[in-house]
């Protein structure tokens, strides 16, 4: 392995500000993680760009409650600005009330696990997310009765206090 | 990033044994991982230091079946003593008889979400916790019929012998 | 800790490449992350080596659908070439119908959680799996009426383009 142990670290953790804006809906952040050329592949439609991607899905995903985890990142570097890397996921999705039609994502919500597939570029602020493709090994929607579980009273909500 | 890696992966490991000995129950252990003026944030109740801290949760705790994992850290340094960092989690807490009361965590357990922040302090002996606050996207109980579940018979219990 | 955190990052990415070529079947792949003497432990049945492992492992799990994530690795040096590690641990295993027999694995499958403690030994092509053992902290099995559910029409398969 040629190490370049700081630009894997720096690439774990852009990925994890990308799990944790995403899931505590700092959209403003969650965009920040993109290049300005990012690509799209494996979600629910074709986006022209980050900007169309994070408006549609934050409007998405605004009102649900959302948990997204990467795991056993594979990291590899393709040139001096650029890399290429896997995660296994983990996600779950329910929305407030269930979002009309069919297929994967309609429904209450659904719990999910697959892989990210990605392409990264170290630009002047650092690095970014160029590429994003979602697979899956499996999609389970979320049994009809689930409650729509906010985080009960007395427990502090992730995200209210800006930690880093 | 003012990269210090090796630092960064002793938190990581650090974190690791408070998982993994909070699992396995291994108490003692699990206290030495807080610095002796830990303090704890978003839990069931406020604490007087990590022994008041660990006992309590310990004897809450020693007969349930618990499951936590930690994922996607973003550690940074506020000193060379002196770091922070925010953890997503998982954790699955299943009591051998419901517990009375009401709240989250009453009843059979629960399956939660959310993130760890906290800090951390470099001692003589390495890094400690030296304050951890638990935020939560989603906690959703236990089904009222889920069966208590310790290791089925023929299979190796985690935590019976010292692996580190 | 005495740092070496480039060998530490190339066994984490070893782990990673034994999750991901598990759980999308890429079973030459997955042979290959273990040393031709590696062990097992706390698996269903003894296996003589790794050929006989990966042989009877992936014909038992060829049609399954199978997630396998590994969580907060610690990772220690016992010689130059030589290290022990353990991971916490969660697995889905469905089977397309339900297995004959009792215990643990038998069923429609099962939810498990505990912890993989192993060995590592580095040879001229890098570093191997030489000691697997795996321990329980808990396994459900799937509910009785679990769909069997592939990846919904319209998503990608995680493991159809070798991305790595």
């Amino acid at each position: 392995m040629n190490a370049r142990l700081e630009d894997i670290e720096a690439i774990k953790q852009l990925k994890a500000r990308y799990f944790r804006t995403l899931d505590t809906k700092q959209w403003a952040a969650w965009r920040a993680v993109f290049t300005d050329d990012a690509a799209f592949d494996g979600t629910r439609r074709s986006f022209n760009g980050p900007d169309e991607f994070c408006a549609l899905t934050s409007a998405w995903l605004q009102d649900a409650i959302t948990v997204h985890h990467g795991h056993m990142p594979e990291i590899v570097f393709t040139g001096p600005d650029t890399a290429r890397g896997i995660w296994a996921m983990f996600d779950i999705v329910q929305f407030p009330a269930p979002t009309p039609g069919s297929g994967p994502y309609a429904g209450n919500g659904f719990i999910g696990y697959g892989h990210y597939e990605e392409e990264y570029r170290k630009i002047s602020e650092g690095w970014r997310i160029s590429l994003l493709r979602l697979t899956r090994l499996r999609v389970d929607p979320l049994p009809a009765g689930s409650a729509f579980a906010p985080v009960p009273e007395g427990l502090l909500r992730s995200g209210t206090s800006p930690w880093l």
